[in-house]
């Protein structure tokens, strides 16, 4: 049965990639050996890192720009910590914007090495908007955001305007959108959305911040040992590595961010107009920051719930649940999620 | 064409775990989904997660005794951060035995938290023995070891005997052989010689050791925390648990650790008895201390150097060569590594 996969993360990936993926694993690159049973060291496996390196910077037009791309472990709650390890002078300051579960999160971590400022939040109103009305202090050290918020479907459309170091959350949202991505100094996503499996983040770092705090930083968690060694200061995580070397590929085929942005905005009008338009239904963002990757709605009528449930099931709809932060729906669309899916269950909305 | 894969990590992993790793890929648990594009907290992963967690207590024989069993990720690298911050008093002391590569690096990272004491070293052969005359002292918040030496073809028979909290890493030699794992209040191991691909980490902890430090651990790296969910504090590697999960199963299926040690002291016999008999060879770590995991040897006449290379090409052996530490050939014999193969090797030998 054909499942349309809406699940908010590990997510949808292309069909094309999974297959390749399927063989690799049997019989890499016509070694007789599986991608998972050969050294990392290998030439085979170091020109995927390299790929995998190279297209991420293709894709966001950040070559020759002065940054490195990285694969390492631990998703962005790694992330969280790695930071303000790298960016935060001893004794210093970072400004953080709260959008989030995962904003909130990451201030928690940051807080453990210093003064940590949050310039603004709109967890007064269940985190359901963007704050855009805040001043940025010029004595931090950087200034953090998260560009989507998984849980309340909103996305950022503006960053913060600042001469100083910019970090982006972009777990749930690269790739998905063109924006000009040099404005970031820092920018981490967990590769479980619009990348790759579980179990690699992506780091995009301008090389020129790092060094800079006077801090002792544990190897591991130090971005400039990761960029000395290309990404394989220890074993990377070789198959997450490699799936989403697959899926860069696969964007970049299809035309790269801007061919997959007129994409996602098709899905996400289609599945918005009938939120807006059928009364069973409303949505659960502020309408002019609402999220294309991660739609919230809510039915007007519970009495509907059962009824809608198992339509959706029947459909072989997969992940529709909504968050228990928000309640409802959340129809994630992610690059790999077709029109198509996003039709099927615009029609069952249609027909409840 | 077969090839006989004695790699050093990422390594040889059973042809069936490959098999079903690769199915699931495409369709996992009949779900018409892929392993890799449903949530990690969907009933069928938590499932494969505890399974997982379930057959590492129960091969190591540590079911009910105070154990918990964590699959994280960033590899035994993240480990020696992540051991000093959860058991490392502030203000405290450690003693480490210094038994190659990997131990020099787990000592590196402690120092960053505390006063770090190495009890002995064998750096001065060039980590070719182990060392066994030290004294213990008992003014340390743990002594750290290292089970077996990847590089140097080393492993321990004996750990020190102590009433303290004892540490071990045993990323190369976990599950090969029936030692009493009870001794150890913290085992950690990366995933990718005897468990899985590469992107996950096994911990074993003794519960009761943890939350003593007076530490401020950061989130991701304390263990009560990844213990308190469950092993899902955030996003697992997703694929690299699932096939460390089959591949638990594979071992226990085959009468678990007792039976594959058995296996695995017939294949190091075979090969060691090979180095010793024949005068073209000679083994580089002490007899006592070889490793049944990696065995390194030399040739004692250079001249045949491309001859043997060739014939191993031949015979589509992979990975025999040496790290650059030591030299030579290094023939990694994990768990799923069939004996034919190094009857294979031995052969070769003979045939020189």
């Amino acid at each position: 049965m054909k499942k349309h996969n809406f699940s908010a993360g590990p997510c949808i990936l292309p069909q094309e990639v999974l297959k390749q993926a399927s063989k690799a694993v049997l019989n890499f690159n016509n070694l007789d050996l599986s991608l998972i049973e050969i050294s990392h060291r290998s030439p085979d496996f170091v020109e995927v890192m390299e790929n995998a390196r190279n297209l991420v910077l293709e894709l966001l037009d950040l070559k020759g720009k002065g940054y490195s791309a990285l694969f390492l472990q631990g998703g962005a709650s790694l992330e969280f910590l790695m930071t303000p390890y790298n960016l935060l002078k001893e004794g210093g300051k970072a400004a953080y914007l709260d959008t989030g579960t995962w904003s909130s999160k990451a201030i928690k971590e940051a807080k453990l090495l210093g003064d940590i400022e949050v310039i603004s939040s709109s967890k007064d109103k269940n985190y359901s908007y963007i704050p855009k009305k805040y001043s940025i202090p010029t004595d931090v050290d950087y200034i953090h955001c998260t560009s989507n918020n998984t849980i309340y479907g909103t996305q950022m459309k503006e960053f913060p305007k600042t001469d100083g170091i910019l970090v982006c959350d972009m777990s749930s949202d690269i790739f998905s959108r063109k924006i000009d991505f040099s404005q970031f100094d820092l920018i981490y996503a967990g590769a479980q959305k619009n990348m790759g499996p579980a179990g690699t983040t992506l780091i995009v770092v301008k090389e020129n911040i790092l060094g800079k705090t006077g801090r002792q930083i544990p190897s591991m968690l130090d971005y400039q040992i990761h960029i000395s060694k290309d990404s394989m200061f220890n074993t990377p995580a070789v198959f997450p590595v490699y799936v989403s070397m697959l899926t860069l590929q696969w964007l970049k085929d299809l035309g790269g961010v801007e061919a997959i942005e007129t994409i996602n905005i098709a899905k996400a009008e289609l599945l918005y107009n009938e939120i807006d338009n059928n009364p069973l239904f409303k949505g659960s963002a502020a309408k002019e920051d609402r999220s294309n990757m991660n739609i919230t709605f809510l039915l007007t009528d519970d009495s509907k719930k059962e009824k809608f449930d198992q339509m959706c099931k029947d459909a072989g709809i997969n992940g529709l649940k909504g968050h228990r932060s928000v309640g409802g729906y959340r129809a994630s669309m992610y690059n790999a999620l077709p029109l198509e899916s996003v039709q099927v269950l615009v029609d069952l909305m249609k027909k409840l």
